[in-house]
């Protein structure tokens, strides 16, 4: 198997490459016909690498590609693999030491990395299931994969997945599957090869408040109207408790805590404090109290003020009382929380400051929720197949150790697991692989090992009762 | 003496118009000639009027006119009158009614007023000074004024007077006075002749907070690191405590408490709540408690956060944990806080929310504080002056009933205050005269009471002891 893939790296190396020259950048709508042309390119790809249903299925944005290959045996379980071939932008573009659409190979530190947009996130990801296929198919003998393979790479991640759902739900018939495989997290780092079990759900809103109906002389005015800017502050300033607990009523209900069990199992990841601190750009860490950085990040809610902004904001100064007043939140979720319910416990919790006089009269209050949000997603850590892809790690990596992870992003992943079925993550990314920021690259040996992993993983699945 | 102001009725609105014309914008660079050319108008005007002394004081900015012209008497009091002769920027100039800088005059609900920038704000006000003395000459039949009189009549005042208490320092020798009087202010309305007694003092101060040195994914790290537009929200949260009053450690201390006499003044005031609500756009009041809208404004110190800004602040949202948050706030002053005393103050203020946790380990933070601010300036009531210029605008406005009013805006008056002398008020501004804003107006008749004060003014001057 290794051999097999190792022979392939050259290939991959240059199928990545001619991929990545194609610069799919969805949020651009300059870069829609090279999104186009990337899912033509995968699709090719796909064709040529022996699926018999490969198809360009369009969106009300950008289009993903379908592909299917069934196993012949009968009682084969149906994965339906799941990725995208859109990229990030490049902003800011000096920032990058080479041009982002002209990849490269290099020797890092760690050995060979392929430096360029897309590389890792997630082109890489996605292309190396084509070798993991034909790894798993030559080594096995067969002439069909061990379990019945749906690919759907969508082209819209990186811009926030707007028509992803929508495309579920039409093509719901063509996607019944047993479990979903998604290749675009990553492992804890390059000597800790392991597996995301959760990420978490997010719910964005927006508060406006409106004060006097223009900016007002705050000498003529100071002091004996209310400044929507001090309430704007006062409602974020308590949106936490002393203790770092997030005030909205009802917020904690659904909260599943992690058992001893999963809690041993995150303290066995050799979290290094000063070096994420490092990656982080920050002096302190802080958040809940009588929680790690990990389980904040990874298992615990938060309320984030992403924005916040009132009056004057220039050089100098200008001596107003302002007319309004905003700010953007957002709530990260976990298991068993409902994104549905957070408008409901924000208008509560506004509701009680507007009692208590938090709010006071003169001040016009606006709530705006996104919905329908996205759902938290974990995978059960009993579902069988959770088992089949921590061997294929194991055997990838060559150890008996493979840790697991809880990621705080959120994704289309959610509706994945509400729409198709329980979720699984496999994936090789690094947290220094630098994406979403100029100079992305990835460690080429871990593109052969997710080839390797994937190989592995069909053939146990096919014998795994899910 | 109203007949000798009446009959020059055509001429003071032919000369203030003449002045109007030059557009003596001192905020605007380009606008540097015309503030100039304005400065050399009033100069001729006064010298046409009588005065022997007329000079044209250049100051690293805007030029100022300074007239002298001494009493005959040898124990005549010596008077400075403070004004000013550049105007506010006209933007947004598209909501004018007709060119600000083409003045006409209409018939108004209330009788003829003047329309253009800077009519009543300060050109009308200083113009009438001219009528004033010629009838105060006429009518006494004196051929100089009983008083000493000195005009200072600076070029920046709506700039912030940047370089005004240096032209009061390097000019102190000429401006040696008695007391001061001021002629930009005005009446608490139409109906209610009245006399300012106070002005607020201003520190203006500005809060930098950093946390990470970039913005955060707030999916990769929000909830464990700390968040700056969280703590610039708790922070200014904590400015006030729940009956509205200032938590800067000590600010208190030096606030004169009104008398209950003063309070009694103040109360005399015909104020109609729902009128000043109207006019401030604002849908209620709000303020210290246990104190009145008029004593807030104008008897009571604020803290008002005049801008706040951290993070993403366009449309839609940014899932970020910014990198920085700011607030730019100012303070309004009362007898006898001092301005300097304030910076120790939120040094004092913000190391408690240091200790306490409210900014925490990996928040930086900076505190500007704009030196040396406005410092709060008054007329002491039992002055002699005082009493002479409420008479003049008893006589002017045939009543017996002047009240007082306390302004709440700052500024230059405190360092008259400070480097001549006690200042006084005497203005005829209207709060509806849209100073500041499109279709500034003056009111003709009151000009001409403006004039008529000031000739009475004069007369009782020269035989008070002050």
């Amino acid at each position: 198997m290794r051999e097999f893939v190792a022979a392939r790296r050259g290939e991959l190396l240059a199928d990545l490459s001619e991929w990545v020259r194609i610069p799919s950048v969805s949020a651009d709508p300059e870069r829609s016909s090279d999104v186009q042309a990337s899912a033509e390119w995968w699709a090719a790809r796909l064709r040529e690498a022996g699926f018999p249903t490969v198809e360009i299925w369009p969106t009300a944005g950008a289009p993903a590609v379908f592909a299917e290959w069934p196993s012949d045996d009968a009682d084969a379980p149906t994965v339906v693999v799941y990725g995208h071939h859109d990229v990030q932008p490049v902003d800011p573009v000096e920032l990058w030491e080479s041009a982002p659409f002209e990849p490269f190979v290099r020797q890092g530190p760690h050995g060979e990395e392929i430096v360029g947009r897309g590389v890792i996130d997630d082109k890489g990801q996605v292309l190396y299931h084509v070798y993991g296929l034909a790894a798993h198919l030559a080594t096995t003998g067969r002439t069909s994969p061990a379990v019945s393979l749906k690919l759907l790479v969508e082209g819209e991640e990186e811009n926030g997945s707007p028509h992803f759902r929508q495309l579920l739900l039409d093509r719901r018939d063509r996607l019944g599957c047993d479990v979903v495989v998604v290749s675009d997290t990553g492992i804890f780092d390059r000597a800790t090869p392991s597996v995301v079990v959760s990420m978490r759900g997010m719910v964005r809103a927006r508060i406006d408040l409106t004060g006097p109906d223009g900016d007002l002389h705050s000498g003529q005015f100071g002091g004996a109207v209310p400044n929507p800017a001090t309430v704007i502050a006062r409602i974020v300033a308590r949106l936490h408790d002393a203790d770092g607990r997030v005030q909205l009523p009802g917020f904690y209900d659904k909260v599943v805590e992690l058992t001893p069990q999963q809690r041993e199992l995150v303290e066995r990841l050799p979290f290094d404090e000063a070096a994420w601190l490092q990656t982080a750009q920050s002096r302190a860490t802080y958040g809940e109290k009588g929680q790690t950085t990990l389980e904040r990040i990874g298992a615990r809610p938060t309320a984030e003020v992403n924005g916040i902004w009132g009056g004057y904001t220039g050089p100098g100064g200008k001596t107003i009382v302002p007319s309004e007043a905003h700010a953007h939140l957002s709530f990260r979720l976990v298991a068993d929380q409902d994104p549905g319910d957070v408008g409901a416990q924000l208008e509560a919790f506004l509701g009680a400051l507007r009692a208590d006089g938090t709010i006071p009269d003169g001040i016009g209050l606006a709530l705006t929720v996104d919905r329908p949000g996205v759902r938290p997603c974990s995978t059960p850590m009993d579902h069988p197949a959770l088992g089949a892809v921590v061997r294929s790690m194991q055997k990838a990596f060559d150890t008996d150790e493979i840790l697991f992870t809880r990621e705080g992003g959120s994704g289309p992943e959610a509706d994945l697991e509400e729409l198709l079925g329980p979720v699984l993550f496999m994936g090789v990314l690094l947290p220094d692989d630098r994406i979403h920021a100029p100079n992305e690259k990835a460690d080429v040996e871990l593109l052969l090992k997710g080839a390797e992993a994937v190989a592995h993983l069909w053939a146990d699945l096919g014998s795994t009762a899910v």
